[in-house]
Formats: structure tokens, sequence, C-alpha cells
């Protein structure tokens, strides 16, 4: 299978270690900026380093788009441009972001055959670099089909998940987005808004006490606080592409918090026994086994 | 200095072990359960299991409160009996606990000779056997004095500090309460309200897409909740035992997600430039040096 891959930082750029260590297949990158594919290609882990968008998905028959939500709506509109003259329409088009409704529904819009995906792994370093063939090894890679997807597109995303070592799961896009909405995207504003409210808001001063908290945060401070540590532009563009979902979740996250508060400022103070049954049924669903 | 141990879990237990490491102090070791001290004795970590707790203090010039927060409070009423009998009146007490206003409170009320300490450490694993001698190197230890502290009480506390290798940080107790508040106490709610948003709130079932969701759950969620996997009674404790700076930490959370989803939310979509300066602003509030 001829793979192009447009967008070549930790994530592209782990798939096409992934596929040159498991497969033949010939692999074409390009980039934007071109660092990521000038590498690969002094590395020998793609073929090619295409000069231009075009040139590299001619003969591609599956176009991956390694880019962010955002960045990834602007590759299908010029990808739209492409179709049917650099870009076969036989061609597969698939991308591996954070969110999948928005994405599909661009890709329907310029009747592109579409099926996005996935892939559940990442890590705190980003850029091609921090790439390695062993990303998605048992991870799972969310699937999810567009409008114009044919057997053909969903048979090649498939052979892509398996060459890479991943465990396909096929979503519709927008049941996609309100999973990962929760155990994903979440996370990242919580994260934020903790930032926020313990260090100060956005736009002023920090907090009168931060630099005294800060002395003493240790290990809990730390991992709460580790996804609010990423690349600031992909988690905007993240929140921006599954807002509704987002705001959902966000508005459940609200009234749990308000319930905490009612526990922890009772008349006559806090029952201990109910703090304690609550932080306890956290833990059991944490641990309940899937 | 003769010292007395009472609670030897992992926060005692490493105590215990720091001091043996690092000076020539007798050290006795009693616990409502007896387990650690009987392990730490046929370990030579402490020279003896006391069999009581009136036995354990008797000739102390140093009492640790190796317990959490609620526990503290019942052994300082114990202690309170035992005062001017068992437990000499020159003798100093001291804790290891989360939080540091109510037990100084108690310990005032108590008429005992005080001060408090915080050592900002600990592991996810608990008791006696996940102990270590070098938790406390390097980390911050905060003090806490009493209303009937001596200079002795605090010469006392500033070389147990010293011996077991941590850097004293002293405050007053309403000080490190707000302070830890917003550091280590709004962390572990957030993270039990984070589950129960995603996961289902306490006392229901789980939420009809959590077992789907939790499938697709990666390191963002298992960093964000990973505090939420602690001991929830000594989490409860925590809570229970400074509520009011907590219950103000979570007002400014609720603040700082109402404003998450005001931006989200906002007519025409939201912006994804302002919501990437958003995510920026809390990156380079983590990344400033104290």
């Amino acid at each position: 299978m001829r793979v192009t891959i447009l967008g070549l930082g930790l994530i592209g750029g782990s798939v096409a270690r992934a596929l040159r260590s498991s497969t033949d297949w010939p692999i074409v990158a390009w980039s934007e900026r071109g660092a990521g594919p000038a590498a690969a290609a002094s590395e020998g882990i793609v073929d090619r380093a295409a000069p231009g968008l075009a040139d590299a998905v001619r003969d591609a028959e599956l176009v991956v788009l390694g880019a962010p939500p955002l960045a990834c709506l602007d590759l299908l509109d010029r990808l739209a441009e492409l179709s049917g003259r650099d870009l076969s329409p036989d061609a597969t088009v698939t991308d591996l972001a954070s969110t999948k409704a928005a994405i599909a529904a661009r890709a329907d819009a310029a009747g592109l055959p579409f099926v996005g995906g996935h892939p559940m792994a990442g890590r705190e370093a980003s850029g091609f670099s921090a790439s390695t063939s062993d990303l998605f090894a048992g991870r799972p890679w969310v699937t999810a089909a567009g409008r114009h997807a044919r057997p053909v597109d969903a048979e090649r995303v498939a052979a892509l998940v398996g060459a890479c070592g991943a465990r396909q799961v096929a979503l519709d896009p927008a049941e996609h987005d309100a999973l990962v909405a929760g155990v994903s995207h979440l996370p990242l504003v919580v994260a934020a808004a903790l930032v926020e409210a313990v260090a100060g808001a956005p736009g002023g001063p920090p907090a009168g006490d931060w630099a005294a908290a800060r002395e003493l945060a240790a290990g809990g401070w730390r991992d709460s606080t580790r996804v609010a540590r990423g690349d600031a532009t992909m988690a905007a563009g993240i929140a921006a592409t599954n807002a509704p979902a987002l705001v959902a979740r966000l508005r459940a996250m609200r009234d749990a918090i308000d319930s905490w508060i009612a526990d922890l400022d009772a008349a006559g103070g806090p029952d201990p026994g109910r703090l304690a049954e609550r932080f306890e049924a956290s833990r059991r669903r944490l641990g309940q086994k899937p």
C-alpha cells in the first residue's frame, strides 16, 4: 500500500516508524515546515520527503493526516481542491487527530472517501524526534467512517491500524467525540482550570500566595496538572473542535464540584464517614475492570 | 533525643527509618494495631514496640503522631489525659498529618506543648512495608507552632526535620492549611469529582458510557485521577479537617470551570486563539520558577 503522511511530528512520525518496521509499504512524507520529513528521509524512515502537498499525494493509496484537529480541517480543504487531479479519487483519506465529528463532517462536505482514526496514545514530548515505532503497540485506535467511505477505505485503514500494532475500535464520529470528551478532553480543561484556580486567572498577575504554595506542591499537584503542561495550540484545537461534547462534560464536572462544596460546607461541619464513602466510590469506579 | 512514634505506616515508618539511619536516638513505637511497630522492632528500625500508649510515651522527649488527621485528634485527647502522668510535661508533641489548624487547636485546648509538622512527601503505596529512609530527603517539611510551644519544642522539631534530611518551612497553622488546600487537597477532591462526572455519581450505577469510555482512557486520564486512587479514609480526614479552606478553593475552581464553559459555549463557536492563550497561560504559570 502506497502511504503518504502529511505532518510528521510525534504521532505522524511514530506511524511512519511503525510502518517502516513492520511493512514494505512505500512512504512519502510532507509537512508545512518540512523538518520532520527531511529528518525521516535521511534516517530512511520514509522513502521521500515531498517538496509540496500536490506532489506528496500523487499516487497515494492512503493519505494520513498527521496534524492537530484545526490543521486537519485546512488540509482537507486543500485535498478537496486536489481531488480528481493530483489526488486520485480512489485514494483513502484518514487522520490521527483527537476529535472526529468536525473533521469527518469537513471530509464529507468535500466528498472525500474518509475513515478517520484516533490512536489513543501519546507522550508529553512532541516532534518527530520524540516519535517511536512502538507508540501504538497494544493501544486502542478508534476508527470513524465518513459518509463517502467505501469498503476499500475501511480495509486500508484497518491495515494501517494493524501495521502499527494497535487494536481497532470502530465508532461513530459523534460517539467517539462524546467518549473522549470525558476521559481525555475534560481532564485537559480541568487541569488548566485547576492551575487558574490556584495560581491565578489568565491575563492577571499570579495569585498572591502562589509563590509560597508552589514551594509546597508535591506529587499530587504534579500528576493533576501534568496534562496542562502539554502543547497549548494542540489543546485549543481539540477543545474548539469538540466544544459541545466538552461543554456537556464540564457541566457534569461543575455539578460534581457543587455537590462536594455542599458536603464540605454542611451545617455543623462535614461528615467524615460520608466523605470517605464518596472518595471510596470514585476509587472503586477506577478499579472496576472493564 | 528520646523519640516515640505513635502510628507507624508509610509516613511514621519512613521517619523511623530516617532517624535510625542518621542518628543514635532511641526510638519507641506504638500503633493501635501494632503491626508496624512489631515489624520495625524485628528489623531493628525501632528499639522497642510498646504494648500500650501510656507505656510508649513514658520517658519520651519528642512524641511524634504518625497518624492521619482525625486519628491525630483522638491521640491528642488521649495524650491530654496522660499529661503530667506517663507523659512528661517537658515532652514535645509533634505530628506528620496533612492539615494543621484543627490539630494545633486541639493541642492548644489540651495545653500540650505542640509544634506540628507536615512533611510534603508521599507515595501511592501505604503501610510500614512501603516506608523508606529517604522519603523526605530534600523535601519541604512545614512546621506550625501551637500556642503552648516553647523554644525547646521548636528546637526538637527542627532537629527531627534535619535528621530526616528535609527542609523546614515554618508557617502559621492557618497559613499552611490555606496553601495546601490549593496545591494538595483541591487536586484530591477535583480528581474524585472528575471520576464522578465521567464514570457516574456516587451511590448510583456507573454512567451508561463508562465501560466504553474507560477502554479509550490513556495517560491523561490516568495522571489526572491518580490521587483519587489513594486511601479514601485518609482523604476524608484531610478534607474534613480542612473544610473551610478547601471550600474556598473549590469555589475558585467552579468559577474557573464556569469561565471555560463560557469560552467554549460562546455564540458563533469558540475562538481557538483565545483558548490557546488560556491553555498557554496555565502552562506558563506551571513553568515559572519560584
